[in-house]
Order: structure tokens, then sequence, then C-alpha cells
């Protein structure tokens, strides 16, 4: 256990040279404490006037991953494919690969990390869950000796600005979305915010490091903010409730792990409660250190380049994340045999699925909506067709997770027989 | 850039059995996968019954600290003074070395850094701030690149518990001490809790990771909970305030830090705001990042433990402090140069040192209980005979640091001149 003097030179490619890109290059050429250099960039424009010199940019992704002089490569660009195509022979080159690609990683990470074993080479992504908040490498470095009951997090800052205009000012979910995209916050395509896409990849990589799990994020029960209806929001204001997308991992009695991403109410004793507007914020259980909460923006340049950063820093000591549960632990096992407790709102009666729940505690009914509370069998979510349809949405309650179903009593049998 | 595959297997020398040693000493039995063993515990009262075998434990400290085949030291005893020589043995024997010791830490951790760099050797000791929040760890890794603006924390568990209860339950201060202590949350000596000893403690280490900077905790501005007033109370609650224990440091415009203890008016809008009962939560901003908040136990045996586990999972794969803002790059400075905005409250009116004020914005007085609110130069704390006397308390305003005094306006000339 020695004190490592010498810090490694860093010599970078970078492909993309959006605004986390330049933002990169400057606190670079402004810091040479760092010890880290871009030596060259791949665009795809060259016609773009750039803030930088003529000679750094090119369009050849082999005069970076060829190059035998850059050891790392920082993959900033929009589209997954080609981000796959970059770091995986980026990774087969040896080269130390950083990306803030949350589509790319959650859809190969199995692959990556294979990858990664057989190249012996480091490829870090903490931009990508979380922006700012270094929630990857906590939950790699703390929670390796400590049972993680669960996590639940914020992790869509677009989504939750929206949730946060809508609550705050009253204004309608068309309009939060128009201000988030004026802020800059929504991905350039925002049904992958709206739609829970973008929330889902995160959670696929946040259970790979909390639990060794391997999941493909479009077979995970997800849901966005698409469907919520005003009438969710009074509901929510009456009852002292906010309404947040949550993404949630959560180990079962039976040792086994529900995750999904959905709509859930949240009171006022959660730490998810304040988190407002495009931050980001993630609840960790575990049976040691009890909860711990990790709250930073979400979404923006600053933020992801912030946590770019902390990636070349710790590539400059050998850092690398070992996914420990997946490799020396016996990985987590996901499961759909559970029950939530869910308020599904409707715009007619009849539209009410009743004979979708187990068990109904609360329903109302006007000629504006209807809304049941109830419990539901979670496997029920895996067919999406009654309740992703339009006007109809689904909101989990606080209290989320139902250990048994209590028998139905008799009057609800006989109000429901009436529907 | 290699994967490392080879985890190290630690053999650990254990000082000190108690809740948080023995905890230790079992999820280590219970986790092989750690590969990580206590080989032998030093203790003080071998006549006591301990549950592990009589052969673990010695009352010899050479046993482990001269045992070669041990390559950590945990060191989890109360005394500091033999704490110190325990630690800085270890590190001249090339031991690793973890520790939960705050008050040691604080008070040699210059000597304590300059050991680990010519012995290369590593000493860890996360939980001595914060306990299970990786707040050192994330100082280190994370803002080394980005300009950090400031900390501010709730670092004392046990007096965030006795403010939480006098709150919400309306209870006297020291019937909150005495429940505090029942509930294992307190310091053995409470008064290291409760006149900000503890809390100081933790701000030395944590600049010295902030801001690379060297302080003596004796040196730097600080109180506690130990002379607020019922009165307070009741005029934090009426401006909808909390009354908070906050350690903080600040960067000025001149590039020089503050830092201090003091109890701290705090918003709604704050994260602190929300931090409950024994937890801590520290709020780190910086440039890139901007706000982002920490939250989780701080005090108790189990968050205790956690964070050593932490420490020793890192071992396992040759972490170190870097030092980074003292080392590599130029440490912040300390200044006593600067204005807050505090209230103070006494038990009569003539005792209001109005001439220690820079400018007074609001004072009321009655019977019972006076207090001025206005700007104070930080430099007259330095002077604690007036400020922390028996009935007197100063409460910091959130927003505490003043740019420029604006002048005196005449009126409150003449009102003062009545005084």
């Amino acid at each position: 256990m020695s004190i490592q003097q010498q810090q490694k030179k860093l010599n970078i490619g970078l492909f993309g040279f959006g605004v986390v890109g330049e933002g990169l290059y400057k606190v670079l050429e402004q810091t040479p404490t760092l010890n880290a250099q871009i030596k060259k960039v791949c665009i795809k424009h060259p016609e773009k006037k750039r803030n930088a010199p003529q000679e750094l940019f090119t369009t050849d992704p082999a005069a970076l991953l060829q190059d035998e002089s850059i050891n790392v490569i920082v993959e900033l660009i929009d589209d997954a494919d080609a981000a796959y195509h970059i770091v995986s022979t980026a990774l087969k080159n040896r080269k130390a690969v950083v990306s803030a690609n949350k589509k790319l990683i959650a859809e190969h990470i199995e692959e990556l990390i294979a990858l990664q074993q057989q190249f012996k080479t480091p490829f870090l992504y903490e931009s990508a869950a979380c922006a700012s908040i270094p929630v990857i490498r906590n939950l790699e470095e703390y929670y390796d000796n400590d049972l993680l009951h669960g996590i639940s997090g914020i992790v869509n800052g677009s989504t939750n600005y929206i949730l946060t205009k809508v609550f705050e000012e009253k204004i309608s979910f068309e309009e939060a979305l128009l201000q988030a995209q004026y802020e800059g916050f929504a991905e350039s395509n925002p049904a992958l915010d709206v739609e829970g896409t973008d929330a889902v990849n995160k959670l696929t990589i946040l259970l790979a490091h909390a639990y060794g799990i391997m999941a493909q994020p479009q077979a995970l029960v997800h849901s966005g903010i698409q469907h919520l209806h005003a009438a969710d929001a009074v509901f929510a204001r009456e009852k002292g409730y906010e309404i947040k997308l949550v993404a949630q991992a959560r180990k079962l009695d039976d040792g086994k792990i529900a995750a999904f991403v959905l709509p859930q109410f949240v009171q006022k004793d959660s730490q998810l409660f304040n988190v407002r507007n495009e931050y980001n914020g993630v609840v960790i259980e575990s049976r040691l250190a009890d909860k711990q909460f990790f709250y930073g923006k979400g979404a923006g340049s600053f933020p992801t380049a912030s946590a770019v950063l902390s990636d070349l820093s710790a590539l400059r000591y050998d850092y690398k994340y070992e996914y420990k549960k997946l490799l020396y632990q016996q990985p987590g096992q996901l499961t759909n045999d559970l029950f939530l407790r869910v308020y599904i709102s409707f715009d007619a009666l009849f539209h009410v699925p009743h004979e979708k729940f187990e068990r109904i505690e609360e329903w109302s009914s006007s000629d504006k909506r209807c809304h049941v509370t109830g419990i539901i069998r979670f496997a029920r979510l895996l067919d999406t067709s009654w309740w992703k349809r339009k006007n109809t949405s689904l909101i989990v309650y606080p209290d989320a997770f139902v250990d048994k179903i209590p028998e139905k009593r008799k009057v609800e049998e006989d109000v429901f027989s009436l529907v």
C-alpha cells in the first residue's frame, strides 16, 4: 500500500465539441495542474466556427482512436450508435474512456464491462447518472460491504423541472415542457425525458453498480410524466404530496430486487420532496449507514462537465469501476412478483379497470375525472396497453410496497359490482 | 491504466472493541468476500467479557504494531493521545491506518500528512467527519478541478438531535440533551458536542481536504448550542427559520477563506433545513457542479462502522487521500477580514454591546430578553469574552456574509445614543 507520487499525464482525444466538450477544453486549458491536455477533437461538422485552434479538429475518428500518444478518449456526442463504435474501439485499443452517454451505456452495459475486463482498460461514466452527483462511484465504493436495502431517486432533471413548475406556478404540463426546453434541460428529443426513457436508462446503470444486475432498460417497467393530468396535481396538493418521477430499486423480503421508474406521490418527510427544478436526488438505504441522500444538478452542461472532469481526475490515479456486486458477489436477481399501492386516474368511469386491482381502497368519480386507489400485482404493469394509454395516469403511493394483500371487504365488492 | 485484478488481503490489528469495533469484527467474520480479517485486538480492560475468542485479545499495543503479518491498523479508541501514539507508530511501521478519531486527526493533521508522505503509507478516516457520509472522499475526488465556492454543513449529530427536539417537541435544551445522551448520540463528554468542539474538529478536517488549509481547531471561531435561549427558538419560529449548528468555510471575493462553526438561522429553501435529529448534511457549492448536498447519519455505531468498512474496502485497491489542494495546488489561506450579519440576544438591555456592531439593523427589548440584529466585524469574535458569556447567544443569519457595510442611518444612531 504505497502512496503513489507520480500522476499520469492524460493525452485526450475528444469526440464532440458541444457545450460540454467546449467547456471541458477551456477548463483543461486554464488548469495546467490537471496534467491533462486535449490533443485532438473529432467533430461531425467541420464548417462550424469553433472557439479553439483549427489544427485541433478532425472529422476522422481513426485520427484519435489509432493515435498511440492518446491514452484517454472522452466521448461527448449525441448519437448513441456512433458512440458505441467509438467507445468499444477505444477500449479494444486499450485507451481509457470517459463517456456521458447514458443510452449507450444502459443498452450495452454487459458488453462494455466484458470489454473492460478483456482489455484491462477502465471506462468511467459518472456523468451518465445524475450528472454532477457522484452516485455511481459512491454505490461502488460505499455499499459493497453493506446490505443495500434500496435506492430511489429523481434522476431526470428535465421532468423534475416540469413537475416543479406545474406544482409551484400552477401552469400546465405542456407549458412547463416548453420552459424546460427553453432553459436547455430537456434532451434534444424531449420524448426521451418525458416518457421516462432517460430515467430508465439511468436506472439500468444504477442497477449494475448497486446490485450487479444486468438489465435491458426497455424491459423494465417504466413510465414518464406524459399522461399526468391536471386533476392528479390537484389530488396530490390536497393530500400534501408532490408528484415526482422516481426511479427505484428495492430488495424485497425474498432477497430479489424490484425495479421500476414511475411517477410517485412523495411526502414531506422524504428527502426527495425537496428536490426541485432541474436538480436530481438519490436516497440510498442500507443496513449500516441507514439512509443517505445525494443531491445536485442533474442536467445542464456545467454539471456534466464537472462529472467528466472528476472521471479524468480519477483516471490519473488508475481508478476503475470494480463492478463488485457483479464480479465478486452473487449478483441481485430482478423480480416482478410483488404488489404495489397505486393511484390510477381516468377520463371516464367506464375506463376504470377494476379487475386489474387485487384490492380497491378508495375511489372517486366525477363527470370530469375518476380515480382509484388500490393494490395491484406489479406483473400486470408488464402489459402497458391499459395503463399507458392516453388519458390514463398511474402514480405510485409513498408506501408503495405492499407485503400482503388484505382480504377484500364485502362493501367494496358490492360497490364495484355496480360499475 | 490497467484494471487491477488482485485484491489485497487485509490483516487487521484493531485497537478498541467498543460498539463500533465489535460491529466491525462481526461484519468481517460474516463477509469473507471482503478478504479482510481481524488478527488481533488490543484492549484496555481484559477483564471485560467479549463476544469473540479469547486468543484474539491482547493488552499490548506492540503485539499489533510490531506484528509484520498485520498490514492494517484500525484505531477505534476514545483517548486521542493514546490514539496519536498508535496511529503515528503504525504509519512509521508502514502499516495502513484507518481511524475514526476526529480530535486526533484535527489536532495533528499536518504531522499525520507528513508521516503519510514520508512512509508512503495511507491513512484513511472517512468516519471522522459526518460518519457515514463520504464527504472527505468526495471533497478529495470531486472538487480538485472545480472552483470550490464553499461548504456548509451540520456535522454534529448530537447537537442537531437536541435542536430538532427543542423545535419539534418544544422541550428545553437541557431536557433534549438528556434524551440525546440516552439515545447514545452524544460524545462520552457531552461538552465536546454542545460547545462545538466536535464540530470544529470536523471543520478542521474538511478544511484540509476542501482547501488544503492546515488549521488549529481551537484557533477557529466556533461555538456550540450551550447558550441558546428559549427566546431564540421563539424568534426563529416566528421568522420561519430553524436554528442549526453550522460548520462552514467560504471563499471570499479576495480569494481567501472564512471558516467558523456557529449557530445559524436556516431558511426553508436550504437543504440544511430538513436535516433533522442525528442526521448530518453538507452542502458543497462549486462553479461547475453548483450546489451539491450529502446527507446521512452522522452519529451512532453503525454509521461509523459503515464508514470504517468503506475505508478498508478502499485500502484494498490502494486508495489514499492525495491532499490535492495542499500538495498539488496553492493551498487556501484563512482570513478574519470579513463582516457577518448576526443576531445576538441578551438577558438585559444594559448587556447589549452595541459598540461591537458596525451597523444595527433591528433591535427589540423586553424585561425578559433583548436581541439585536446587525453587522459585525468577524475579527471581533476572536475575543470570546463578550459573546460566549452565559446568557448571551449569537446566531448567524442565513445571508451571513456581508460584502460591504451600508452607512448607518441617522435614526439608528439616535436610538442607540439613548441606550
